[in-house]
C-alpha cells in the first residue's frame, strides 16, 4: 500500500521534473529545499582542478542565478510559496571524484579527446532535504561536468528564490550510448562563429558528446586551410565567410570544455565541386549539365579519384585539416557518388585506361591511400554508409559507419563488422518536410518528406531487426540539419528542442514514452529560451501548463 | 531581330530585378544611375503632406542608406563597378497628385480606414537614365506610399555606391485584388507588440493591405477589453502577456500608417473556452473530456448562443472591441462549432426547451444579434466558411467570408453570393507539415500536412471552377499563422518570405511561374534580412547567386 503511494508521488513529481536526458536512476521526494542566497560549488578536496571544470562550475553559478524559470504549472509554481517559507536552504554543492581516482585530473577537453570507448561519464548526485551539502561524485572530470549540467536543471524560480519541491534527490546515472550527435551542414548555408557557440551550448545542456561538423560540400568552401589557401579564398560564399584557423581552434576549445568532440567532416571524393574553382585540375565533370544526371545537388564536379595527383593532394587536404582536430575520428564522408560523372570525364578515362583499374578499384586505392594517412596520424575513420554497403572497399575494422539514407540499412552496416551511428534520414533529418528547393518545381516536396518530429525520433529503436551481436556495434546516434533551405535565422527554432529527442534517447536507452516526456521537453525548451536559445513551443502555453491534458486521450 | 535582342536583355535584367510584388506594367532599360549621396525626396508640390506619409518618406531613405543590399549574383555586381564611376546619378525623387486629385490629401492611415473598394493604391513610377528627377504619381496618399515601397526596391549596393542598372524605370502599377493579408493567432501562445510590429513592417514592404489578427481563442485572452478586464486578467496566459488598449491602438496605427488595415477577431460561438474563466454562466460544456468529442482544440467550452444574457455579453464584448478599431471590418469567426457540447449542456437544453428553437435557430439568432451590432457600428461582419456552408443562417449581403478548409469551398461560398477572402488550409496555412502537436501521440502528422510552400501558394488559382460572376466575388487572399506550435522564435522564419508569394499573387494577378519568381524571392528574402526580419535562405546561396542554375532543367 505504501509502494504504491510512493509510485502515485513519483508519477506526480515527475509530471513537473526538468531532467533532461533522464537520469538511469533517480529517486526524488517531495520536500521543499531553497537555494541559499550565498550558495556556492565547492571544489576543495580537488587538487588542481582543470580550469575548464572551474569554468563549468561559474556557468553553474550563473544560470542558477540568470534562468528564472518558473514551473510549468498553472499557478506557475505560486502555490509552493508557503512550504518555501519554511524550507531549508542549500548552501553548497560539492564536487570530488570517487576513491578509486587518483593524481591530479584531466580537463574535461583532454577527456572529450580520447577514444569514446574511454570516455567516462557516470556520475552521482545527491541532494539532502536537509540543506547539508549537495555533493556530485564521479570518476572522470567529464562526470563532474554532465553532473554539474544535471544540478542546472534540477531549479525553477518563485518570485527570486531559486527552489526544489522534490528533495531528497539521488541520482545514479551514465549514458546508454556513447555517441550522442548533432551534424550541422556549414556549406548549403553560412553559419557565423557565434550561431554554432551558441548550438555547442544547447547541445551540452543535454548532455551531446560529438558536434559532427559537415564543414564543405559542392557549393562552398567555408574553412581556412593554411596548406591550401585558395580552397576557401576561391571557395567561401566571401571572404568574411570563412573559418579561419582560429576560428576553428575556438569552436573546438569551446565544444570540448563542454564535453563535445568535434568530428570533422570534408566529404569526398563526391560533394567537391567548388574544389574546382581552386584546383581544376582535380574535379571530374565540373559544371556538367544537366546537373541532374551527374550530381544529387548543382553544381556536378567530384574528385578525380582514378588520378594519382588528384588521391595525392585529396590526403593532403586530409591530413592537413585533421592535423588541426585534437579528436580522435575525422569523416572522409563518401555518400553519394555519382559515376556518370566519370563516364564523361576523359581525365579519369585516361587514368582508368592506363592502369586498367576498373573505378571500384581506383575508388578503393583512392579510398585506402586517403584513409592510411588518418590512420597514420592516430586518427579513426569515418565514412557514410555507401562506403561499405555500395562498393567493396578495403577499410580498416576500426572504420566507424554513418548510417543516413534509411534506418532500414544498419543492420546490413552492422553485419559488415562495422561499428555505426545511427543517423537515419527517416528518423533524425531536421530539414525535412519544408518542401523541394529546387528552383523551378512547384511541387511540395522534400525528397525525404514528412518533417521528422521530435515524438518520431524519440520512439526510434536503435537496434531493430538486430542480433545482439550486431547490436553491440551501434554506438550512438545523431540529429542533422543539412542547410539548403536554413542559415542562422531558422537555426534554433529547426533544431530544439527537436534535437534534444535524440540527445535522451541515447543517453537514457530507447523506449522511452512521449506523453512522459512532453512536459520535461517543455522544460527544456523553456529553459534554452531563458538562455538565448530560440527554441520554438511544442504546443499552445495553456497545454505547456498542464501536463497531460492535452493528450489526445485527455 | 533588335527586338529579339531587347527580349533577351529584358529576360536578363528581370532575374536581377528586385520588385516584389511584380509591378502590373514594367519597362526597364540597362543604363547605370547611382543614387547621389545628397539624394532628397520632394514633396513641395504637395500641400499640407500627412504626416504618415511624411514618415513614410522618411523611411524610404533611412532604407536608401541602409539597406546596403548586394546584388544577388556571382561577383554580389562587381563587375557594374566600371559602368557605375560613368554613371548619372539621381538626386530627387518628386511626389505629386494626379492632375484630377484635389484638395488637402488625406492620410496613408485615413486612406486604409475606408471600405476597401474605396481604396485606390495604384501610382505611376518613372526614373529617367539621365540623372533628372525620378517621380512618383498616385490619385492617393496610399498610391503614392504604394509607390515608395517600389522606389525603395530599386536598388543594390556596392561599396557604398547605391545604384541601379535598369535606367530608364517606367512603372504603371496597381493591385488585381484589393485584400492582401496575413492573419496571426495571438491566443494559442502570445507575441510580444514588437513581433507583431515587425511584421507589420514586413507585411508592408510586399504591399499587404490587411493585418487579420486572430486575438483571442480558447487558450487565451490576451486582449485588454476595459468594459470586461476580467476577460483578460483571468483569461491572459500572465499579467505581462496581455494586449493593453494602449499596445492594440499602437498596432492599429503602425500599421495604417504603412498602409495595413487591421481586421479583429473575436472568434464566437466556438473558441471561446477561456472566457469560462471570467464568466462561466457564458460557456457551454466548460473541459469537458474527453476534450477531442466536444472541441477541435484543448480545452472544450463554447459560449451558449441559446442563452438571451449570453447574446446579450457577447454582443456587448463585440460591441466594445469593434469600438476601438477605426476600420470597416470585425471578424466574428464562427469556424469549427461542436455541436456535442451543447449536447451536454444543461442550461443550453434548458434554453432551447423553453423558447421551442432548435440548436440551428438559436445560432441564427444569437449571431443577427451579434452582426446587428456591427452593422449598426458601419462595420462589415466577416465570418468563416461554416457560417455560410454549414448552417441555414441570415447573414447581411456585405457579410464577407473566409474560406479556410478548403479551395474547393470557394466556389459554393460564391455561389450562396458573397464575397469572399481566400484563406485555403490547403494553399496558405503556414503551420501546416510541422507535426503533431497533441500531446500522446507519435504520429508525424498535422492534420493538413503537407507543408505549404511559397511555390504552392503562389500558383494557387484565386477563381478556380467558378464562374464569371462568382470569381467577382474574390477580394483577395490571405497567408495565416496558426501557433499551437509557433512563438516569438521561429515567428519570422515560419512567415518570411513564404508570405510573400500571396502578396503577389493577389497583387499581380495569378499566373506566375515560380522559376522567374525564385530569384526575386531571394531578394525579398536577402532584403528582409538587412531590415532585421529573420527571412529564411530558399536555396543554398550558391544558388541564389545563379538565378536558374539550380532549376532542376539546368
Amino acid at each position: 500500500m505504501l509502494q504504491s503511494n510512493l509510485l502515485i508521488v513519483a508519477a506526480a513529481v515527475s509530471a513537473v521534473s526538468a531532467l533532461w536526458p533522464l537520469p538511469t536512476q533517480l529517486s526524488t521526494g517531495t520536500t521543499s529545499l531553497v537555494l541559499a542566497s550565498d550558495f556556492d560549488i565547492d571544489l576543495s578536496v580537488i587538487s588542481n582542478p582543470p580550469q575548464d571544470l572551474l569554468d563549468a562550475v561559474s556557468r553553474t553559478k550563473s544560470y542558477l542565478q540568470t534562468d528564472q524559470l518558473e514551473a510549468l504549472d498553472v499557478d506557475r509554481g505560486a502555490s509552493y510559496a508557503q512550504s518555501l517559507q519554511n524550507a531549508s536552504s542549500l548552501s553548497s554543492l560539492s564536487l570530488s571524484f570517487d576513491s578509486g581516482h587518483s593524481g591530479d585530473p584531466t580537463s574535461i577537453s583532454e577527456e572529450v579527446a580520447d577514444a569514446i570507448e574511454n570516455r567516462v561519464e557516470g556520475y552521482t548526485l545527491t541532494v539532502p532535504e536537509d540543506g547539508s551539502a549537495a555533493t556530485i561524485k564521479a570518476n572522470s572530470t567529464l562526470g563532474l561536468f554532465r553532473g554539474l549540467t544535471t544540478f542546472g536543471q534540477l531549479w525553477y524560480d518563485l518570485n527570486n528564490t531559486t527552489y526544489t519541491v522534490e528533495a531528497p534527490i539521488a541520482i545514479t546515472d551514465s549514458p546508454v550510448y556513447p555517441y550522442r550527435g548533432f551534424m550541422l551542414d556549414t556549406a548549403r548555408n553560412y553559419f557565423p562563429v557565434s550561431d554554432i557557440l551558441r548550438t555547442l551550448d544547447a547541445m551540452s545542456w543535454v548532455k551531446m558528446t560529438t558536434f559532427h561538423w559537415h564543414m564543405v560540400d559542392s557549393q562552398s568552401f567555408p574553412l581556412e586551410v593554411p596548406e591550401f589557401p585558395e580552397l576557401s579564398a576561391k571557395g567561401a560564399y566571401g571572404s568574411s565567410l570563412v573559418y579561419s584557423t582560429d576560428d576553428v581552434q575556438n569552436i573546438i576549445s569551446y565544444a570540448a570544455a563542454r564535453g563535445i568532440d568535434v568530428l570533422p567532416e570534408i566529404d569526398t571524393p563526391g560533394h567537391t565541386a567548388i574544389i574546382a574553382e581552386a584546383y581544376p585540375e582535380h574535379v571530374a565533370c565540373p559544371g556538367a549539365t544537366p546537373w541532374a544526371t551527374y550530381a544529387n545537388e548543382p553544381p556536378a564536379g567530384q574528385l578525380r579519384f582514378a588520378s594519382a595527383d588528384t588521391t595525392n593532394f585529396t590526403a593532403s587536404l586530409i591530413s592537413s585539416v585533421s592535423s588541426r582536430f585534437p579528436g580522435k575520428y575525422f569523416s572522409t564522408g563518401g555518400d553519394e557518388l555519382n559515376t556518370e560523372c566519370y563516364a564523361i570525364d576523359e581525365p579519369t578515362q585516361a587514368d582508368l585506361n592506363a592502369t586498367g583499374n576498373t573505378l571500384e578499384q581506383a575508388l578503393d586505392s583512392f579510398t585506402q591511400s586517403v584513409q592510411s594517412v588518418l590512420v597514420d596520424d592516430g586518427k579513426t575513420p569515418v565514412v557514410w554508409e555507401e562506403m561499405v554497403l555500395n562498393f567493396n572497399l578495403t577499410l580498416s575494422n576500426e572504420t566507424i559507419v554513418m548510417v543516413w539514407i534509411s534506418s532500414a540499412d544498419a543492420a546490413a552496416v552492422a553485419e559488415k563488422g562495422f561499428r555505426l551511428v545511427q543517423a537515419p534520414s527517416d528518423y533524425f533529418y531536421l530539414d525535412c518536410g519544408a518542401g523541394g528547393w529546387v528552383g523551378d518545381s512547384p511541387s511540395t516536396n522534400s525528397w525525404c518528406d514528412p518533417f521528422k518530429t521530435w515524438q518520431r525520433a524519440y520512439t526510434f529503436d536503435p537496434v531493430a531487426n538486430m542480433t545482439d551481436a550486431q547490436a553491440k556495434l551501434v554506438i550512438g546516434g545523431e540529429h542533422l540539419l543539412w542547410t539548403e533551405q536554413s542559415h542562422a535565422s531558422n537555426l534554433d527554432p529547426i533544431v530544439w528542442p527537436r534535437a534534444a529527442a535524440s540527445a535522451e534517447l541515447f543517453w537514457s536507452g530507447p523506449g522511452g514514452n512521449v506523453s512522459e516526456a512532453l512536459p520535461r521537453l517543455h522544460d527544456v525548451a523553456f529553459r534554452m529560451s531563458q538562455r538565448g536559445v530560440g527554441a520554438i513551443a511544442l504546443q499552445p502555453l495553456w497545454c505547456a501548463l498542464r501536463p497531460g491534458v492535452c493528450d489526445i486521450s485527455a
